[in-house]
């Protein structure tokens, strides 16, 4: 059997590499690219089969670059899981905790980790593009004064070592997973009996009072239990909004297919995301 | 008259540095601190009279970390502002820009100039920890290859000479910034004739069907209109919510009373974070 290739942003031994090998299967062939525009295009374009994108974590909230290009490309959310965000300090073979002076990781990563850095006053904190990455660079140059902060498969990845596991402060910090693929035409949504479904759309609204409200009435009359509601104001048009909302049901729902028509009535612009299984 | 003192995060001729100038007047004194939590600290502990911060940003959505040092200090929101932000190219005096080889600047800023980079592919791009920042190192190191991205006020500041304006790709950039001060005890938010008032909560809910729906319906059925809402996952607690909800109306209007009021018998809990002019 052939094997699918699964793109993700980010340096091997990413996060999202971690959330891919669940979403793709373990056989997936990891395509790591630079951009999150690039791992989109490479399933448009057919060079991967699929993608695994971060879209929110309880920390920082949604990626709104990666909602953008949602809307851009013509790709379908298949699935979905939440990551922990496990940081540990991680350097290469042979350097002792108390050689380390200068960390690497990504600014979010670093940020994370505030905790750590308070306790030991002689580490400095070095910005770097990427966790992973990090990990990748003071192990290549050799360093004997420096680790980085990235996940445990990075240091495998890279031959480097732990030093300290799980030194994030925080440890509700979960980042949500969208495996994406083509739409296929004329076929379906996928339907397995006993499995929950999640639905993800993007709408517009006016800024009128009780727009919203309306909007939201579609699911709340049909006892659709919302998962997620977020307003963005819109780009360029500073005094209309962008509405996220994931709800619990299944497009072939004749419950969610009312909803989702009478929506059509109320917003200026739907789009349906994906209709996919509901990640525990 | 003793002039105030403002803190923000940051180092001098930060955005938050714009915001604070018009926020707290030109004559404020300006104190820029390391992190966030310093700069909610130097308020609670008397040391600054008022703090700028930023809340949201049209690309990047809000600031959790700061709605979490809201929740956490008892400041209370008194104005806000939208400050556009405005990406420039700037370097040490006598550098041109056939000399730049690398580009220094906070990620986000790096990140907002890619059509800049991709047209200029010789010039590599490296993270550093601010904007402002990054232009105050390749002037004081007098780097005679290098450049920063940062606003206008920076390159005044630390004079260094800006060689390409507004390079950002996206003019529809913005950022909201809250001015906060301790609440006054005894006294009633301000009031003045004309003027139109937002107000910012911040609730919890539990994740039952039409639970948030309930919510808002405290508004709609008054007339009051929304202008953010935003569910987040509550830290530990994976499956209740945090709502954050901005909407029109001044907390001494009897609709605004009664909504609240409505309100505190549907969450689970509820804070007030402020009233305030809405900027236009």
């Amino acid at each position: 059997m052939k094997k699918i290739t699964v793109s993700f942003q980010g340096e091997a031994g990413a996060f999202s590499q971690i959330a891919a090998e669940r979403l793709a299967g373990p056989d997936a062939v990891p395509a790591p690219l630079p951009t999150f525009q690039q791992v989109f295009e490479s399933v448009v374009d057919g060079k991967c089969d699929c993608a695994v994108i971060p879209i929110e974590n309880t920390l920082h909230g949604s990626v709104h670059e990666n909602y953008d290009h949602l809307l851009r490309f013509d790709l379908q959310i298949q699935d979905e899981t939440f990551v922990r965000i496990v940081h540990n300090l991680i350097a290469p073979p042979g350097v002792r905790f108390a050689d380390i002076k200068r960390v690497f990781s990504h600014p979010v990563a670093l940020n994370q980790c505030r905790n750590f850095f308070e306790s030991n006053p002689r580490i400095e904190r070095i910005p770097f593009y990427d966790t992973a990455g990090s990990v990748k660079m003071v192990t290549a140059e050799k360093l004997d004064d420096a680790g980085a902060i990235a996940s445990a498969t990075a240091a495998g990845i890279y031959g480097a070592r732990i030093l300290r596991k799980s030194i994030e402060d925080d440890r509700a910090n979960f980042t949500r997973f969208f495996l994406l693929r083509k739409p296929r035409s004329g076929t379906k949504p996928l339907r397995a009996a006993g499995t929950k479904y999640k639905t993800s759309l993007v709408f517009t609204v006016r800024n009128v009072p009780g727009a919203l409200f309306r909007c939201l009435s579609v699911f709340a009359l049909r006892d659709l239990n919302m998962n997620k509601i977020e307003s963005r104001p819109l780009r360029g048009k500073p005094w209309e909004y962008l509405f996220y909302l994931d709800f619990m049901g299944h497009v072939e729902d004749p419950a969610v297919k009312n909803a989702l028509g009478h929506l059509t009535e109320l917003a200026d612009m739907l789009r349906v995301l994906g209709c996919y299984p509901a990640a525990k």
